[in-house]
């Protein structure tokens, strides 16, 4: 097939993985009646049974916006919930390193980041192991590498990393290997201011133009049911006072932490999510929040969580009608529960994705790399994971039906029972028709045996440290990372900041 | 999580996987505008540029009907095809040997079938070898197995089997070890003449029933680009004759034998089946027939056929487009080009499913166990993808949210921060809520490396080992199996038929 023409530069495919429309229809797991009737019961629940709220800071923003409160339970009323879905804003650009970076989260469009969160990093070179900054470092690399994904993630915790000097080296390294929009987590207000002034800086933005806009975000959970706890209020507040992004996420396994059912799990989550909506609202109105879920089912015969099964996916498509009734934003997420990159990892994320796509999510969390329910992130899974996603951008970009591509004259062209090898049509385009795998690959059988015979999950560890080994990063303002580092080797050596308020 | 009541009996989850309806709304890649001239150059073609038919019964069919003949090519009007899809029935109503297992093929209801057509069997613990009639025999038993299965395909070659007695072993087996729908291979008249004597004799119909609807199918290619071959028409003729249900195929890779084009590739296959169907309608006006396609690209850097890549889904949208215009039932295809049920071999498989999910296909054949781009049926990737497939299957099933599902009784119920597991929703649920894995496992990641560390791929071999042992099948009527033995030795002993007509 290789016709290149030796005169000429290779023509090379150009694609748009950065700025993406989720064209797949949305689905609807439930009749608008019974989704109106879940979304009743939920403000009802807010009303009548309330929520625990732990942090005495957001007790008294949810009293004087008219909450009634008692001891830690805070009532809320559903003029509230309205009045906070009605100046959280709809659409919201998110800032990163460099321009073309950005990201518009509304209703239509579509994000991906990598597997989140992670106590452990795996890889098939070097095995299992607790996540270090060495892992940290390696995954935000390569997450910088693939355009698909267009939002860092908190991909692996750096154990090694003291907790009170943690957010010092999560941001350095996102500064100097991405530029990519960034994340902070939310663990206490000194980290949080400390990170936002070190984000600030490096951007060079004043803190008015640093608040105008989200320049990081950050991912709170609930405690469900029905508990918000004090760091993820806390980071609620900081965030919204601040104009910067948290994407709010009850986590909930059907029959655990939820009700069994997808439609009495997805009615909590609804509700709890609804209430940090509230809160950052209470903070800052107009505060840039995503409403979000994540849900899924406890597998029965082991109790553990299992993940891109049925009811994940049902999921998924009920709190796409919940997050269209709120009109914001919203992520949702894939994963795997499997414990190494094998078909049942590779078909329950993808399962888990396709959930996400049909309902329509905004981010999709977890959507590479993510294993074991989310205890490790391997290496070789962000790879093939990332060729899934890679494909379902090159579905965003659609595909054309003029008359060119229709092409009588190509038909006309080709004898009964010819090919199209050399066709006109095909020499025009046989160089950029095609997507292009990243590690899929399609020798026959004699031929991929004589040379060794690898499986895609092998043949991702030589992506990846490919991609490792080549070293190629963002532009990053020298003076501006050595201005970085020295805050943080004078904060570091005043002991950091605690991670808790 | 185990609280099951020791006096009752286990409550068993009661799901049907026989007969489904999609539930995917179906997805569009061209306006209708495009997709209008896409059927209209495909008229233009056939009117000017013609079909070349190889079959002389098969052109003197079309003279005829009307078409102009010239040598072995036909020119045919666009009043021959109207009529014919005006003729051809829009629900096509299919006998199995057990009334559970009929199927009714129309635009929304929704079949699977293993890979089909491989001249290899695979397996983990016999490797990879030419099909054989063992391999044919478990095949088809495992096909039989698995409920989201609804017709029997033409799995792999038994290639040490005479090929003028393949059809008699072929029906035997089906006949002997599953109640779902048969396929019969367009091998020439004589074959297929005695296969429809074989199986009306042991389905108990008479000639008059049998031929009133369709107790068997076959699957007919054309020879892209524009050629109908001799053995293929002649299945057409026989199939359509006798009542019998011809599914029709254009095999085409983008760049190969089609444009490279997703719009050109399915222009010409849009004609082609269009000649296929028109055929049918000429042997005998209301045959039962399917409109179809299998639409992929070819890699450009190796020349070899790539599956379950963004064109191979773009593909099967358009075809659905064009299927819509014809308003027949329709088959499209998934698989995967992978050499071993690998993470590439899931992904590509699976994202073929959703473009033929998404495009609304009736029938999708190669949906597990297609490996090598089908030169291979791998019988653990039969397991794994039908985990995939009863998972679809589930999402047929579509979910509630009455009352008793959204459950605010269970909201209350629980405190914050509590746990649902006691909850009275949850026990009247546990058992049966749930879909309940094949193959994917939940233990975590020290239990399941304590018992092995198998991945999904190793464990289905006890999964396709477990189901040949338990020797299951269908009820089988002891006479009727030794009268079709005793017909078959008598034709063994006779020499069989040719696989030509």
């Amino acid at each position: 097939m290789a016709r290149r023409s030796r005169a000429k530069a290779p023509v090379v495919r150009n694609v748009n993985y950065r700025q993406l429309r989720n064209p797949f229809p949305p689905m609807e797991v439930f009749s608008a009646d019974e989704a109106a009737a879940m979304h009743e019961t939920a403000l009802r629940s807010l009303e009548e049974l309330g929520m625990k709220v732990l942090l005495p800071e957001a007790r008294a923003l949810f009293a004087k916006g008219g909450a009634r409160v008692e001891d830690e339970m805070v009532f809320i009323g559903r003029d509230m919930v309205e009045a906070a879905l009605a100046s959280a804003p709809k659409s919201i650009h998110c800032r990163a390193g460099a321009a073309k970076r950005d990201v518009t989260l509304e209703l239509g469009s579509l994000t991906f980041q990598p597997g989140a969160g992670a106590p452990h990093a795996t890889d098939l070179t070097r095995g299992r192991r607790p996540g270090s900054a060495r892992d940290f470092g390696e995954l935000v690399r390569l997450t910088q590498h693939f355009d698909v994904f267009q939002m860092v993630a908190p991909l692996i915790e750096p154990q090694d990393v003291p907790v009170e000097l943690r957010h010092y080296f999560t941001l350095e390294t996102q500064m100097a290997h991405s530029d990519k929009f960034p994340f902070v987590f939310s663990r206490g207000t000194p980290q949080v201011m400390e990170s936002f002034e070190m984000l600030s800086a490096f951007r060079g933005v004043s803190a008015e133009a640093f608040e105008a806009c989200p320049h990081a975000y950050t991912i709170v959970n609930t405690n469900s049911p029905r508990t918000l706890d004090i760091p993820m209020a806390q980071g609620l507040i900081d965030f919204a006072k601040h104009g910067q992004l948290a994407i709010v996420t009850p986590f909930t396994l059907m029959g655990a932490m939820a009700p069994i059912t997808v439609a009495g799990a997805i009615t909590l989550s609804h509700m709890e999510a609804l209430t940090a909506i509230t809160l950052t609202q209470l903070a800052r109105p107009g505060a840039p929040v995503c409403y979000g879920t994540f849900t899924s089912n406890v597998d029965m015969r082991s109790g553990s969580p299992a993940f891109g099964t049925p009811s994940h996916f049902q999921a998924s498509l009920a709190a796409g009608q919940m997050a269209r009734l709120t009109g914001l934003p919203w992520r949702s997420a894939a994963g795997s529960a499997s414990n190494l990159n094998d078909v049942q990892a590779a078909n329950e994320n993808q399962m888990g994705l396709w959930g996400c796509l049909m309902a329509g999510a905004t981010v999709i969390i977890h959507s590479a790399g993510w294993l074991e329910g989310g205890l490790s992130v391997s290496y070789e899974k962000l790879v093939t994971d990332a060729e899934v996603l890679n494909m379902i951008a090159e579905l965003c970009g659609g595909a054309k039906a003029g008359p060119e591509e229709i092409g009588f004259d190509a038909l006309r062209e080709v004898e009964p029972s010819g090919h199209f090898f050399a066709a006109a049509q095909t020499m025009a385009r046989y160089n950029t028709e095609f997507y292009e795998p990243i590690v899929h690959e399609y020798n026959n059988f004699g031929t991929w045996t004589e040379r060794g015979a690898q499986g895609a999950n092998e043949r991702a560890t030589g992506v990846w440290q490919r991609i490792l080994a080549e070293g190629k990063g963002p532009d990053v303002d020298g003076d501006k990372l050595a201005a970085l580092q020295a805050y943080i080797a004078k904060r570091s050596a005043a002991g950091g900041a605690p991670p808790e308020s």
